[in-house]
């Protein structure tokens, strides 16, 4: 575990905005434990009620619906120096609707949400830091949303190589496509006249 | 102003799910002000950068953006005794892509979104306040993605009028429709089935 500390500290430096001490993120971590996934195994499915928050410590994961006529819908990707869960879930206390799957074998941290809403009652900071992460989460949902809305099918691709250009190389075509809201064949068209 | 601290305080005692003292009502809104909307007024524009956000004291308003084609998106509404504002553009200081206008003649109790930032540097429970607003703020969001995944159109339309029986009388069939993710069509022929 001592290993991942310092990226789990950096990447909640990153989103707080401050500088979190190491001794808080080991208080934090102290009952979290570590869960290896080979590629195509499940971090949560959906039906389950979990309470799971996972940081990935190493890989690659792939959030996704599954709609009610059967069809795949996917949320988000999370790769290494991440942290993932199924937010309403957590928050609401209900079964996920979300599936978190790996992509590749992968390395999790997983911490109970109970222990870290426990942990941050007894703390201004890491109330603060809560709140920062729901707003994050928040701003990446409100982005893709607006996307959605004011880029048509050729900037969302070029705006996705631009910021993930590893992910752009790695993930198969239609989980590309679904994330952003176009069909494989358009992606495929949209990469082709690049 | 003394008049609507009660009602501040019943929506935010229920997202906090804390008795707030009626005292820090009145300190986080010491410098607030009170503005009418006529009907059809805007609140707020895109394009703008605004620091409000707005207690609806009465009234009703409709938040919305328009796309890169000119098409219009009905994102909520929002009605007496709820907060609204563009929270992307207060997080991250950019000029709004929401529209804020007033369906009805309006009050509003106005704040500066800094002051309430300010005054939450100074209060653990303030702090849990803010994360609480923006953990329901994800929610709705996340509610409205998968009840679009999740539901047909009948579906998606019983529940609207379920939890909101008044808006579903005084909203514009226009509005309801692209709230509830459907052409205004499709709405009249849900609408007369039932």
């Amino acid at each position: 575990m001592e290993k991942y500390l310092l990226s789990i500290k950096k990447n909640l430096d990153h989103i707080a905005d401050v500088d979190i001490p190491i001794k808080d993120i080991k208080t934090l971590t102290s009952n979290a434990v570590i869960a290896d996934y080979t590629s195509g195994e499940y971090f949560l499915r959906s039906g389950e009620e979990s309470r799971k928050v996972g940081f990935v410590a190493g890989g690659l994961f792939r959030l996704f619906y599954i709609d009610f006529a059967g069809k795949d819908y996917t949320k988000n990707f999370k790769n290494t120096g991440h942290f993932m869960g199924a937010l309403p879930s957590l928050l609401l206390r209900t079964p996920s609707k979300l599936n978190i799957q790996a992509l590749e074998n992968s390395t999790v941290v997983c911490y109970d949400y109970d222990d870290i809403l426990q942990f941050a009652e007894s703390s201004f900071s890491w109330q603060r830091l809560l709140r920062k992460i729901t707003e994050i989460d928040y701003l990446e949902k409100e982005q893709r949303e607006s996307d959605l809305l004011f880029y048509d099918s050729k900037k969302r691709y070029q705006n996705f190589r631009d910021e993930h250009p590893d992910w752009d190389k790695k993930i198969q075509l239609r989980y590309i496509a679904s994330y952003l809201g176009m069909t494989p064949e358009t992606l495929s068209r949209v990469r082709k006249n690049l």
